[in-house]
Order: C-alpha cells, then structure tokens, then sequence
C-alpha cells in the first residue's frame, strides 16, 4: 500500500459560494497549555492566521480510522501540510466471531508513524465508541498530546485515564463555538443534541475551506438541558461556504424525526402514577444524564427516595453531579445499606443493564442473585433502551426472568420509555441543507447506512461524483476545489483481550472458534530418541467434544486406530515428527468424522524420552 | 420428581355451556391403515363413540414438552385413561451458549417410557419447530407409531424421514375437518392460515370436554390459495361448549392484525416494475409456498423466467409442485446451467439465505463465492424476510456486501416485502372470542409472549384462575371442570451435534465456552515410573490463546515456572499425579492470569514412561 503519494495537486480555484476572503497577519501565538485549560482562541482570528502564514491554499487530507462500514470505533484523522490532528478515539464491542476478545480498538500504526506532525485530539462527546480507544492511543504514542473537549466529556476521559494510570494534565476544556488551533488547522466546536450532555460537532477550518464533522448528533427542540442544537452556526457556515460535510449515518435508515427525550419524561410521569404502591426499578444507559435527570424529576415530583445500582451508573453520576451535568437536591440520593429504612413503594432503583449484559445489576436482579434486591410482583420495572443488535437475546432472557418472578415490565416494544440519540432522515437532511456542503462524505454507519444517506444527499441535489462511500485507511483529499480518494493508509482493528492489545489475531480466534464447535483431541506419545521406538502411548485427552463417560467405545477405538497406525509406522516414518504427527492426526480425523460427524482439533504432541 | 400423582380426581360436572349430549353404540372400528391413508371417519361419529365406550369421563392430561418458556421445539403430549397420543414434534436452534451444537430436540423420556400407551402423533404443519424432532423420535420410539398429517405436511415429514433413512408407511393423510382416533379420544383437523400451506388447529375430543390446539395460526382473509381459516368451526365448537384453548403466543406483544399474505405480492408487484431492465434475486423461507408462489405469479406477468437456488428451496419446491400446492405452468422454470441463454433482465433468481446463513446460496453470492451467480450493479435484490432474533448481525452482513456490490437491496425495513405467519393481539382476541374457552393456556413463546397473552385473555373475561402460564414438563390434568398442574415428568432439551444425540451436556458445553474465551495450554511431562523423576518435558503447547510467534516471553516464563515447580517436588508429590497435576495448573493459572488477565484453560498430561 502506498501512502499518500500526493499524485494530483489541484490548483485551487475560487469557490463560488463562499464570500471572498480577506488575509490577517499572525497572530501570536497562544500561551503554554495548563491542566484543564483549553487553547482557546477567537475562532475568526485563529482561522484567518493560518492563511497569512501558509499564504496559498494547502490541500487537506480526510483519513477515516474507523466507524465506516462498521458501527462503532470511531476516528478520524485530518492532515494539512504537516500538522495533523485526530478527531474521536473510540472503541467497538466484539463481533460473535472474535470469542473471547474484550473491545476492539482501530489500528493506530499510521499516528504512531507520523506522531511528530500530531498537534492534539479533539473529541465529540464522551460514549465509548467516541472516547474508548484514546487510553490504548495515548500509551502507543507515548508523547504528550494535548486532547480538547467539552467539560463532561473532559471529565469522563478523565476517569478513564485513572483507571489506565495515564496522566490528565494534557486534558483540555473547550466549550461550543470555541475553536482550537491544530497548526494550519483550526478546530471550532459546535453545539449538538445527542444522547449524552455536552456533545459537540466540529466545524475544521482549513486552508481549502471549512469541513463539518458532526460527530453523532440528534435536533431535539425540547432537550432536557434546555440548550438546543446550535442550528444557527451550522446555517452561518453553510451560508459562508461548506467545503465538505462528514454526517453521521446511524438512524439513516429511519424516516422522519427522532423525538425528543422530554417524550420518555413524559412516559416515565404515566408510568410512575401507575406504579403507585410499588418499587420502581429502572435501568438504562448510564452515560445517559438527560435520561437520569427525568428519572430524579419523577421521584422529587411523586416523592420517591432514588438508589443507584452498577458500577459504571455511580462512576457517572458522580462525575455528572459533580461536574453539575445532574441536579439532585440533597436527600434524594440513598446509599442501598439504607433502603430498608424506606418502604419499597417509596424507592427509585435506577440501574446498569439495560443491555441484558450477563453481570449487570438487572441481570444478577433477574436471575436472583443480587445481594441487595430480590425481585417480587411489587416491582414495577422500565427498561430505558433499545436492544443494540446482537443483545435482543440478552435482554429478552432478563425481561422473561423478571416477570417470572411476578413483576411488572415495561420494556420497549410497549411504552415510550427510550428515544434514539440519533437523527433520523428528516434531520440528516435539515444538516445537509443548512450546511450546504460542496462534497458529502456520510460517516459512523455499516455499508446500508452509508449508502441510504448518500441517496439522501443525492435526492437532495448533491452531484452523486461528489459524494464519497469511504472506506477507512482511505486518503480523501481535497484542495478545495476537488475531492478524491488519493491513496490508502493502513487501517483496521486491533483487538484487545485481557491485558493484550493485539495479541489475538486471526490464527488465535480461528483456532478459538475451532475448538468452541467440536472441542479438542489431545493426542500424546512417548519416542525414544535413539532407537526411535514408541515407548510410551498413545493416550488420548478430550475436552468439549463428548461427554467421555458415554463414550467410552468411541475412545477406545480411536486409541487403538493409534496402535495399528504407529504399528504400521516403519523406523524411518518414526523418526519424521512432523509428518508423524500429520498422519496421526488426519488418520484419527478421518475415523471421527465418519463416526461422528465432527472434527475437533486433534493436537498430536511427541515427547522425546 | 413425581409423575401423574392423580392426587384429585374431581367428579365431572355437566357444563352449562355446552348443549346436551346424545350417546351412541360404539361404530365399528376403522379398516387396517394404508401407507398414506389415514384413519379417517366421520368427525362427530367417532367423537360421540368414545363417550358410548367409557361411559364415564375420565381426566384428560395434557403435558408441553416444548414450546413453552421458548421459541421452537414445539411439542405437546395428550393422554386419558390408558391412551396417550403427541401433537407437533419439533426442533430448535441452539443459542450462542450452546457452540457446535446443530440442533435441539425435547427430551423424549417420558414418551419413550410410556411408548405403550402412544396411539399416534398429529401434526399442526410442516415447519421444523413441529416437524425436525420427528425422526429423532421414531429412532427413540423403535416401534410403528401412526403419524397424521395433512398432504403437503405429510410429504415435507417423509422427505425428512428418507434423508433419515426411516419407513414412511405410518404417515397418514388428513384432511381438514376430518378426525383421527386416538383411543378414548379424537382429534380433529381444523383449516388455519399460516406462512406454509395446508396448516392446521386441531380440536382434540376428550371425555372431559374439547379442547382446541392452534397450532400455529394467522387470520387471512384473501389467502392466496382462496382457502381462509375455519372460523366457523372454532365458533361452532365454541357454541357448543370448549374446554380448554391453547394458543399460539408468537406475536402476543403485537397489537393490531397481521397483514395478509396477498399485501406482499402487491408490493413485489411494484418492486418488478422498478426493477425493470435489472435481474431480480429474491430470497425467502423455502417454506413458505405462498410467497414463492406471487413471485412465481409476478415471473409470468412480467415475462420473466425462474431460476431455484439452494438445496432446500428446490427441494420444498419440487414436494409443493408435486402435490398440487405450486402452481408453476411449464416452461417458466429454467435450469440454472441455462441461465446463459437469457437475458439478465428476463430473469427472477429465487434462492434460500434470508436468514443470512453462512453457507446459504445468497451469502455466498454477497461474497462473491457463488459458482454461477455475481452480483453486479445490474441486480436488484429483495430479501423477503425478517431476521429472526439471534440472526440481525448475518442479514445486515449479507445487506452490506451486496450492496457494496453496486446491487440495489430491498429489505426488511424498507419496504412490505414479508409478513409474519402468526396472529397479532387482534386475531388472538378472535379466537378466544369464537372458541369460548373454560380455560386457557398460552402456548409457543417465552414467558414474556405467553404472559402477554395470558393479559390479553384476561382482558376479554377468563378468570385469572381458569388460566394456566404453564411450562415444559408440567402435567396440567382436567376432568372437565377443575383443571391444575397436578405434577411434573422430565422434560428439557436434547443437544444434537453432528451424528451424537444427546452426547453433548453441560459439561462439554463448558468446556467449549472456556476453550473458545481463552483458548488453550497443555503441559506435558514424562515421568519415570520406578524412580519417580521427570525424565522429559515440561513441554508447552498452546492453541488460541497469544499469537505464540509474538509471544515468547510469556511462554518461556511459563516454561521456567514449570521447571521450577517440578524442581521443588518432592519425590512423594511427583508419585501423587493427580495432585501434580493441580498444582501445576494452579501455579501456571495464577501466573499467566496476573501477565495477561486471561484464563486459558490448563491441560497438564503426565505421560509414564
């Protein structure tokens, strides 16, 4: 693969829809970074610097890392000249065909090449796919690289890097509609709806003109913070001159609109009425403040007490409360030692698990094996969230425990008790409209998402041979006038298994599913060395292929296909190991299959005596 | 567990729904069965005959193996006095925790130990959740057990039992309306609407009253072979007094009707119009007659021949043409190997792969691994189906890489391609409604369907006590008036894996889990018997566990602790082997899980020598 070999540079022609551009001087430069302290410039100012300093239009390259045809683990890397910035760090969850495998991670060889050029991170918001990966970045790179961000999202990197033992003192703090500066770069946030406060798009202002980043973003006119999507900005952009729009893909298959979160506020205000006399318990996401504040809302307003169950739902509570995200009066919030003190109809449960995932509170709830909560038909359960796909089955097995213990559940093929964080198609297109980009490149989507946002935009007037279906490791670039995908970088996924970070590749998960579906036949004999005669064996291990007891048979003639086989091996074959242990193996295969149609993995290992 | 305690036998009570009775002499029994010819004899003479016979009403007991508290595997046993026959003998398919495992089966015990009172088996319809246990049954049963189905399901079942190598001269043709003797009791065929033809409920007559079986059912009221469910025999049997109503719960959390089959064709209509100029590909269940029969329809409207892909839709294809079910004028149906002497637009390819199986004709196509088929931007493509739950991840898989093809896709979420088989909240209401039932017991789902279900027979006037939420294994005995689960016989699930039924258990299933988490270690030493000392090995292989090329370090660390271990044995713990063993798992467990946070599993092999 060859990277970036820059084959066509386009000489840049005016655009006709942006207003004509006036050159600043320098400006100087800002001061040294502190802890927690953006670089925070006037966004105007840092934009038009870069113009009198580099004094011609440098071609940028979009180099997507991750989240194209495929949903999660997204990055972005942007490049101008030689300064490069990252956007977005995050991790996916493993597929049923990475067995084992923890999270996944993009592959950084091509940042950690190039880390000299690196000026810093901007992230979009604080959701695991967006922030999960940027701990295993940063002990790559092993420099300081300065990371931006809104204060939530600042704040919930932090815990992780805590977690990790990475320092904090490169995490900066950038509210909407300021901009950073990446050297010939400049990086303004932009104010959106998603399903976790404080998320922002990106406007990157560059020599060949303005790319919108979306990061995952949702209009809703009601949002619970009361701060709406900065539309305006989006549409001031767009009236300036859009070089390109990077949208998001994820809901592009729904049509018309994404409701708005106050609609599950309102949902959970029935459903506490008609829960009266009973426990409430409800699980959801815990990144999720907005819907956390409704859920503390409805237990101020029908004089309930809340406790919170799982880990991660306190982690993030706190952080929200304490970042002031969440507003709890005080005596709302129970430790669980104290619930008892209260009568059950009196208790909000809100809790993690809402995915079915196998350890969660709800889930230990479920199944009756948590210490603190044991489920009775005077529980009145909600489940705050969609199945993502893949967990239909994990959910579903804990809403039927739940109601065999008697409990009421309402889950989300009944109530209104979950919204999307994402924008449906009447969204996308209102972000296509105000921003009126020039090239569209539909991002964080499989293949099918892409492709019907695409259709969007083309319905929408954009030149098809101006819309990019990307693949990540490609170089998109562009001058400012044109857009190709230049080249290609390498891009992939790592996956990370305990404390290995790629250590498990394709011949250990082969392996790994090879043994999950037939088991494994360990085969063992001693050879003396010399003589090269068969001094001990052949025994004959089995694991997760038959229960042995009932199979002694099938055992027993295995072994002795073994004898007849080393039987019939002439001095020459025995002293051949490897062929040895082939014919070992393909000679017992053979008999197995035809008995059982099954192949476990047969593992022939000669020792020497 | 006990079996049928007969605890309470209750004196039977005249119902005060039903109409008087009349009794009969007993008729002269039925002639000698034909292969493919059923007993069959006038409905209301052979019901009024038992009633002659017993005169008395004895305690009906009906016992779910399967269907209840999941999906598939539906089976149910009936049995009176010394008569017992089954209804349905299905499959399931196994979950993510069940790795290797090909299909699931009820446990037969109970049927096998009772295989003397068994006077038959009846059949709803010919999918593989009533029919795919069949043949496992027969080989278990080893006795001649007369099977009634009617004409399409009788010969999807002996296509089933020629692959099995079993007789088919016990199956016996029914036709709807008629009634099959089973002892003291009878059943009756009665016509439901379903998504494969020639489905049917049964009413079972027993001394205690009637009870009606759904089977698996839908209200079709333009079906398209003209034949609408037997609504007014549901209504004349609930007139005249029934029992107990099992009923289908697929849907139960569906409000609303489910669309007629007829809605598809409508759309497949416009979809050949759009596709003009294109091949058209479609994939669908092979069991689903009526859908391949409106494409088929739609083929000769549009002048296009039909080209059948993969094993099971040829096969189900050729049984439904043959029998009368699939309508197909000659000539419309090519041979694949002469699809070269048409033009790609004047073909329809119908193939199986809905479901996104790895090894279906249409995933194979999607990766462009089919021998005769590649997709080009020249294909428009229906997938006319909804993933069932478990198989999101696959179709969406199949989705993308066909469309990266340049096809164009039209699936699921986009359009009314498919319509489901069984009945919404609407047309359950129906039947309750029509049939009137004393009791009712929810069928075919997870608790949270049958609990659903159970709401919604409530709402329409059943008392909570007159209704059952019962599950596999429960003996639910009635004499007419009372009815309760009276005991429990064994019953579960039966794991067949390649030729092995029941040969894989929990505790290979385990070991399966933990060889596909971490993989695999196996420790081999040789030990000199007389003298007690290791005189080859510590040898260590891996499988599935770090990519060993890149992973030393670790293995050689693993390496030294063995050797140090085995080093501080004494002579007496090198004698006790099984204690050896332990301790070098436990020693190179504690190891490797503090170096990587991984718990492969541990496999030490003493060899004597």
């Amino acid at each position: 693969m060859k990277e970036n070999p820059k084959k066509t540079r386009h000489t840049p022609a005016p655009k006709t829809s942006a207003p004509p551009r006036r050159y600043y001087k320098k400006r100087t430069p800002a001061p040294p970074q502190r802890e927690h302290q953006a670089e925070i410039a006037d966004e105007t100012a840092v934009v038009k610097s870069h113009y009198t300093r580099n004094n011609r239009k440098s071609a940028v390259r979009i180099i997507p890392l991750g989240g194209l045809n495929e949903i999660g683990k997204n990055m972005t890397v942007f490049e101008c000249s030689n300064d490069m910035f990252i956007l977005d760090c995050g991790l996916s969850f493993p597929d049923s065909d990475m067995p084992g495998v923890d999270i996944v991670i993009p592959e950084f060889s091509y940042v950690v090449r190039h880390k000299d050029r690196l000026r810093g991170i901007v992230i979009t918001h604080g959701h695991e796919d967006h922030i999960g990966g940027l701990a295993y970045l940063m002990k790559k790179l092993n420099v300081a690289v300065p990371i931006y961000a809104t204060r939530l999202t600042a704040g919930l990197i932090e815990g992780k890097f805590s977690e990790h033992n990475l320092p904090t003192r490169n995490l900066n703090v950038v509210a909407p509609r300021k901009t950073v500066k990446m050297g010939c770069m400049a990086v303004e946030f932009i104010k959106v709806n998603h399903s976790i406060p404080d998320s922002v798009g990106m406007a990157i202002h560059t020599p060949s003109g303005v790319i919108i980043h979306t990061g995952d973003f949702k209009v809703d006119f009601t949002p619970i913070d009361g701060s709406i999507i900065d539309l305006a900005r989006f549409g001031e952009l767009g009236n300036k001159g859009v070089l390109a729009l990077m949208s998001e893909s994820t809901n592009a298959e729904r049509p018309g609109y994404t409701h708005s979160e106050k609609t599950v506020g309102e949902s959970f205000d029935k459903l506490f009425r008609k829960a009266e006399g009973k426990r409430i318990i409800i699980a959801t996401f815990s990144s999720n403040i907005h819907r956390v504040q409704q859920i503390i809302d409805c237990a101020i307003k029908y004089n309930r007490k809340v406790a919170v169950f799982g880990r991660s739902m306190v982690n993030v509570m706190n952080t929200a409360i304490e970042l002031g995200y969440l507003k709890v009066p005080d005596n709302i919030i129970i430790d669980i030692e104290m619930m008892d003190e209260y009568a059950s109809e009196k208790i909000v449960l809100i809790t993690t698990g809402s995915q079915g995932e196998p350890m969660s509170a709800l889930t230990r709830m479920a199944l009756n094996d948590h210490k603190k909560v044991s489920i009775t038909p005077m529980d009145f359960i909600i489940i705050s969230a969609t199945p993502i796909p893949g967990n239909e089955k994990y959910v579903t097995r804990v809403v039927n425990e739940l109601m065999k213990s008697g409990a009421e559940v309402v889950y989300e093929a009944m109530y209104e008790v979950h919204v999307s964080g994402h924008a449906c198609q009447e969204e996308l297109k209102l972000m296509i409209s105000l921003t009126k980009p020039k090239f569209f490149i539909p991002i964080h989507g499989e293949f099918k998402h892409l492709k019907k946002h695409a259709d969007l935009a083309l319905q929408m007037g954009i030149p098809k041979e101006n819309i990019f279906l990307a693949d990540i490791g490609n170089v998109i670039e562009t001058d400012g006038t044109k857009m190709g995908i230049v080249s290609q970088v390498p891009a992939g996924r790592t996956l990370v298994d305990g404390l290995g970070v790629g250590d498990v590749g394709s011949i250990v998960l082969r392996d790994r599913k090879h043994l999950a579906q037939d088991g494994l036949i360990v085969i063992v004999i001693g050879i003396e060395r010399t003589t090269n005669t068969v001094v001990s064996g052949p025994d004959i291990i089995s694991r997760g292929f038959v229960y042995v007891r009932e199979s002694e048979a099938l055992m027993n003639e295995s072994k002795s296909l073994l004898v007849k086989t080393l039987r019939n091996c002439s001095g020459a074959e025995l002293r051949e190991w490897t062929a040895l242990k082939g014919k070992l193996r393909d000679t017992l295969s053979e008999q197995i299959y035809q008995q059982t149609k099954r192949s476990p993995m047969i593992l022939p290992i000669i020792m020497e005596v």
